[in-house]
């Protein structure tokens, strides 16, 4: 087989997971079914098979690729500097990703009730997130940017990835079937300083004011 | 007809709603049809029918009673005097009514997508709990009780409505299909402590000493 024969299969399955990525997104992934899929991107349903034998390891593959996305993005912060410069760009990239990926965090319950590999993943997803979370916040606080006992900096990071986790949820909530629906990325904006304003209340000094005018800056107009 | 027998048909509507509040608890509304509420209620499905048309009937009369528990537990509070002691109360007493009524927050996105009335109810009720969350901070802002700009009042406001919506949601999905399997007084109890830990670090003063105090009550041995 040469070269090109061999990379073949994975540009199918790479769009393959591109297109039912945009349609689970469009429609939630419960109201997608496999031949869906394989009409959006012109294959046969034979072909779709060959790649992926149920939904789920749709479902499974995009959540990997979720996961990859979201640690290449925030690997990188530990907030051992003190520096919280950061905080808010790791907070904006971890919802830019969230927001690309949707279809995971808007039907939550049903999906992870429906995949239990999923439930086992996504659980210990939000486990590590949330322990890295509190290091990031005891860090700071080591450091003298953030006034917290260990217990407020561990319950600052589950309060974190709550509001992260479900601020989608409460956004299509608040606007299902109203006028007024926000363009993504006010979604967006609203989101990240949602969560700054989890934080700023803990920095102290010149941080403070500083992330205060950072957060700020996401405070959408209307508001 | 005598008073008795005009009671009657009350007592048995009653009884289906406490019969179909359990179930749904148990079960979660989507998976509970009227015939299983018919058979624990030991009654007819005609009788059922006499009472509740449809099972959305069944969970508007429930939505009800839960919004009409909330108002009546929440109603006292203004913060006017910048007394934060009965703020926990609140929030204890909300948990404990969401907690009676957990079907509603659990499989929130599904009953709103499939009860357009509901929706409504719901969102009304989010945003009035946003509004009336907000106003309470800033009475205490003024009453110098708590430092926050009007912003970041109602930045805390919506965090609290999050996190108090979403709570349980967390919580199921933390815990589903593991062992560690929290009491309910338990869930509650972190719930509380979570919301609290969303107040304290803008609370100033002695007020912040004694909040801090009370909230840490509330956090459970293991953590």
């Amino acid at each position: 087989m040469n070269r090109k024969a061999a990379r073949a299969p994975n540009r199918t399955r790479e769009r393959i997971l591109d297109v039912s990525l945009a349609l689970f997104n469009e429609r939630g992934a419960p109201g997608v079914t496999t031949n869906h899929i394989a009409d959006a991107a012109e294959i046969s349903p034979g072909n779709l098979y060959y790649h992926f034998r149920h939904k789920e390891d749709i479902v499974m593959a995009l959540y990997e690729r979720y996961e990859a996305t979201l640690s290449e993005v925030l690997g990188s912060g530990s907030g051992e500097d003190g520096a919280v410069d950061d905080l808010w760009l790791l907070v904006h990239l971890a919802f830019e990703v969230i927001h690309d990926f949707r279809f995971i965090h808007r039907d939550l319950s049903e999906l992870t009730a429906t995949y239990p590999g999923l439930r086992t993943r996504f659980q210990r997803g939000l486990d590590g997130g949330i322990e890295r979370t509190s290091a990031y916040c005891q860090a700071l606080a080591a450091a003298g940017a953030l006034e917290a006992s260990p217990e407020e900096a561990h319950a600052l990071a589950v309060n974190i990835s709550l509001v992260t986790t479900y601020w989608l949820n409460l956004q299509a909530l608040h606007h299902a079937g109203r006028r007024d629906i926000p363009t993504d990325d006010d979604t967006i904006s609203e989101g990240v300083f949602q969560v700054l304003s989890l934080i700023t209340p803990y920095l102290r000094g010149p941080t403070r004011d500083e992330f205060r005018r950072v957060a700020l800056r996401y405070l959408p107009a209307a508001v």
